[in-house]
Order: structure tokens, then C-alpha cells, then sequence
């Protein structure tokens, strides 16, 4: 079923002596490639959100390895400089972890190209197999509505809940496709639009607080989303609005599928009021673009993740399998040690 | 219990020989006032979006009629030319009857003037008293969250749901004030966000989505917004977003009151399936400031309004009075013939 008329982004590339990355700072106005000629410069990258998404994160920071070993240079340090690019990043020291243990291993250069190209290669197939197992959950005919950025850009292709839409839309299960807005960054206004038009999907962006109105017509049977961690119960954390999202779609008897590789499975945490939600600075909210937008002393509250629990939840989707009105037991079943 | 602290805001300022407006469509980067000489230059400023809220588009055209009548211009055609500058909005339809009214019984310019500041008056009497009788449903120490602009700049001063805000800060029962930013128009960030920092009100603005992570955080106990129109069964039509906060809502226990004049109560519309939805144009979340911001070849689909069922409403507060749980019984008592 895999159909790769959805699936033509790459947004990193290793290309033998540097790694190209795609800048997602730029788009969807400018198509800008950065080519990293150096682990140092990968770094930066990172650090800098050329490159975004948990898994894509990890991806490159491998090959920032792969290359620092290609060049001589020292990996311990190397592995310490792309550890705190982005201290909250789990893909990324997991990626990181795995480098580490080959060269522990004696690995030469060749073989650390090989690891991260292993890394990178599995993501995409955890991805592709996710994609099969979220698509047949879905009846034909279906719409589906999705928050924020979980696609090419975020992994090594095809994406965690943006790789359920292309292959529900593959295999002509998904006839109508919708993007919420997500503010304040907006990534799926300007990163998920851009990948499903480059992808020719069709699909309709709507403003984050039109998801219920949306469900209320029927257009849609399934919210879609990815997660940053999920938690032992289930309970799901991901990009603020996911629960807006999970309330209003029990409300309306719409389905709710959370999409993510199974090391966001966190069992070292019982549930979501566990989970810390970061607050991020105001100013997002308050401008645009370094432009205030916004009176002057004017006061904002700007949570980046919220948690959706699991009793709003009806199937998480691992490459691992499908849990179904996940809980507890059904977890530790699949994911305990 | 009126704190005039917090009603500062006057947008529509009848000056004797002309009518000054506050241009509301460059705050909050600017306080620029328009001087209207003249009922065509009135018209202009509603077309044009200078003034909006129904209310306060509906005194503006009333003080139009007044001025036209100063200058001897023929008031059939000025009625005319006002009524079709937005040809949607109720209150400018009833404003302009009433003033037509005035004239068919031979008033000259001086009672139309007065005829246009007694709707002035009235109005902001109106939420005055609104203000009052949704205050003293809030308990002491209670948070709310608003949506869109329903204050001062929508109305001859005050505000429906933004006037129970003031009232319940004024009367100590308000602690925590917040407002989702109402895309795309952002409403919320740019108007209702000036009017607070203006009357001194400490608030918070918030992304639309992050309304269920704040009220699951037990920070507010109302949502408080205003109505464009609200059905015989108590079915409420508002801005877009407004029925997503009311599933939130009532998910978590807070409580959900609208807030409007009586005007606003149409008993010929049966529920709010009757209410036709107006779909504004896609650019409006394609780009901004004319500015695109996402790829070229995307669609979205752009709902101005939405509704909310009685059944998620806790109390609907008129100058009339307060209907608690609205059903069609309590409305037909309230405003049936």
C-alpha cells in the first residue's frame, strides 16, 4: 500500500560528505537549503530550529557524528555539544545514546555512516508501518482534522499522524483532509499546508477555534495527532489545543488517534499530571515577526504542550501496534519491560 | 455599583457639528480619531470598518441621520445610503427604523439629535445594567475568559460581556480576567486587549486553543461572551470559537453565560440549525496584513460564527433580566409577544 505519490519530502539529506537540511524556519516562503559541512555546524542547526520535530532532531544529530567521525574529530565532545543542543529533546539522546554505544563498540567511521543511516532509515519505516496501521482504523470515505506538525518535516519522512492521513489518503480511505492553524506558531499553517500541497493532498486549513463548528457538520470522523510523551495510563501530551481537540471530538462521537514512534511511551510516568507543561515566553502571543501586535503592557499566558487524557483517546498507534481506548493494563501489556 | 475606574472608552463621540470615531482598525499600534463632517462620511467609517460592533454601528448611523438633518441633506436617501453600508447587521437596522420614525412623526434636526443620543444612552444604560445582573451571578474570587471584542469599542460604551467584566472587577468578584486572541481577526489580542490595559484591568491573553488547558488548571469558573443573535430556544450564535469554549465548559464544570441586549433575541428563529453560518473569504487565514504566510495553492475554510447550544449555556443576561438554563419556555416568558 505504500504510494509515493504522498511522499516526496526529505527534509534531511545525507549526501556522502555533508548533511542538507531543509531550513523550516523560512518556509513556507522560501525553499532554503542549508548544507552542514561539519557536526559543529549541525549543531547550530538544531539549536537554532533549522531543523524541528523530535524525530528529525535525532536524525540529524546522528549524522553530525557519522560526520565528526569522517573528519577525526574528538566524539566525546562532539557527542556532549549535540546533547545540549536541545536539553529537552528525547529523540534526541536517544539517537545520541545509540551513536555512543557503537563507538563504545570500536566503530569506525564507516560503520557510525551506517548507524545513523540505520536511524534514520528506521524512523521512516516505524513511520510507513504506522501509517498502515492508523489508515486501517479508518472507514472509507472518512475526514480527518490534524494539529500542528507531525509529517515529513518532523521525522525522516512521511510522519507520525501526517504518515496516518497520507496513508489513509493512499489507499482512498480519507476523502477530506483539515489542518488547524496552531498558534502561535502556526506550524500547521505554515508547515503542514506546505507539505500537503507539495504532496498534493488536498486539504483545507481552518482557524484552530473552528474545530468544533467543523465536527458539528460531520466533515470529519477522526482527529489525528502526534505526542511529545504518553504517559503509562495513556494520557497523551502534545502541542497545546490537542485536548481542545479530544473534548470536542467526544462531544460529537469523533474518533481521536494519537500517532507517535513507541520511544515517546514514557512508563516511567503514571499519568499526564505528571507531565510538566512548559510555558513559553509571551511575546509569542503578544507579536509578529519582532512586531507587537499587541498593546503595550499587556500581559499573556502561553502553555506550549496541554495533555489529553487517555478516557478522550481511542486508539494510540506505535509501530509496536494499535492500542485501542488505551489504559493501564493495555499499556504495560505492549510497552512494559 | 458603577465604577467608572473601569469605563473609560468612549469610541463614538458626538461633538455638536460632527461625530468622532475611534478607528478601530489600527489599534492598538495606534489612537487615531476620525472627525465625520457628514452622514456620507459616517457611512464610509461603517463600510469601512472604522466602527464595528453591532451596537455601536447602529449609534453612529442614528448620530449620521442627526447630522444629515442639521445639514438639510434629504434624509430618505441618507437613510438609505446608511442602511445598505452593512447591510447585515441588526442593530443598524433598527436604529435607522427608529429614527425613521421619528421623522415620519415631523421631527426636526434638534429632536433627531436627541433621538440619536437617546439610543446612545440607552445603550450604554443597557450594559450598564447587563453589567450588573451578570456580575451578581459571579461569586467573589472567580476567574473568566472572554472571546472577541464585546466591550466599549462595540457598543456607546461599557460592553455586554465585556461590561459584566468590568462590573465584577468593579464590584470585587472578578480576580483573574482573560482573553483568547480570536482568530483570524484577533479581536481579542487587538481590541479587547487595549480596553483592558487602557481601564487598568490586569489580564492575560491566551492562544484560543489553550482555553481548555486553562480551565482544566481551575483558573476560571465563567466564560463570559457576547451574541450576534441568540434563537427562541436559546441557541446562540457568536463568533467563531464561542460553541468550542462552551463543550470546554461544560467538560470542566465552568460555568457559560451570554450577554447581549434584548435586541439581539430573535424569537422567529426557531434553534440555532436555523441560523445560516457565513463563510468569509479563505484569505483572511491564508496570509496577513496582505502578506502571505502559507504556500501558495492552499485552501482553508473560514467560518465567521458559530453556535451554541442552550443546552451548554448556564445563563443568558439581557436588560431584561437573567434566563438561567435557557430553554424555549423561559425565553417565549421573557420575550414572547
Amino acid at each position: 500500500m505504500n504510494d509515493d505519490r504522498y511522499d516526496r519530502i526529505r527534509a534531511v539529506q545525507w549526501q556522502g560528505e555533508h548533511l542538507r537540511l531543509l531550513d523550516q524556519r523560512l518556509l513556507p516562503g522560501e525553499e532554503r537549503w542549508i548544507d552542514c559541512a561539519d557536526a559543529s555546524h549541525i549543531t547550530l542547526a538544531i539549536k537554532d530550529l533549522a531543523v524541528r520535530g523530535a524525530p528529525a532532531i535525532g536524525i540529524a544529530a546522528a549524522w553530525g557524528v557519522a560526520l565528526a567521525a569522517k573528519q577525526g574529530e574528538p566524539l566525546d565532545e562532539v557527542l556532549a555539544t549535540l546533547r545540549a543542543a536541545r536539553p529537552t529533546a528525547v529523540n534526541l539522546m536517544w539517537a545520541l545514546d545509540r551513536m555512543k554505544k557503537r563507538i563504545a563498540a570500536g566503530a569506525d567511521a564507516d560503520a557510525l555512516v551506517r548507524e545513523a543511516q540505520a536511524i534514520q532509515d528506521e524512523d521512516l519505516a516505524a513511520n510507513r508501518h504506522m501509517g498502515e496501521l492508523g489508515a486501517s482504523l479508518i472507514a472509507s470515505g472518512s475526514g480527518v482534522l490534524t494539529h500542528c506538525n507531525t509529517g515529513s518535516l518532523a521525522t525522516a519522512g512521511y510522519g507520525t499522524a501526517l504518515g496516518v492521513i497520507r496513508a489513509g489518503v493512499a489507499a482512498g480511505r480519507i476523502d477530506r483532509v483539515y489542518a488547524g492553524e496552531t498558534r502561535p506558531w502556526q506550524q500547521g499553517a505554515r508547515l503542514t499546508m506546505w507539505e500537503l500541497v507539495r504532496d498534493g493532498i488536498p486539504a483545507q486549513l481552518i482557524a484552530d477555534s473552528a474545530a468544533a463548528h467543523l465536527m458539528k457538520s460531520g466533515a470529519v470522523q477522526w482527529v489525528i495527532v502526534g505526542a511529545d510523551r504518553i504517559a503509562a495510563n495513556g494520557d497523551t501530551a502534545n502541542k497545546i489545543g490537542t485536548y481542545q481537540l479530544a473534548i470536542a471530538a467526544k462531544y460529537h462521537g469523533v474518533k481521536f488517534m494519537v500517532v507517535a514512534p513507541s520511544s515517546t511511551v514514557d512508563m516511567a510516568t503514571g499519568t499526564g499530571e505528571e507531565i510538566e507543561i512548559e510555558l513559553r515566553d509571551p511575546a509569542e502571543l503578544l507579536g509578529t515577526a519582532g512586531k507587537r501586535t499587541v498593546v503595550e503592557g499587556a500581559q499573556a499566558w502561553n502553555p506550549v504542550f496541554d495533555v489529553a487524557p487517555a478516557e478522550l483517546i481511542d486508539a494510540i498507534v506505535t509501530e509496536r501496534g494499535v492500542i485501542e481506548r488505551p489504559n493501564s493494563l493495555a499499556m504495560q501489556a505492549m510497552f512494559g519491560c
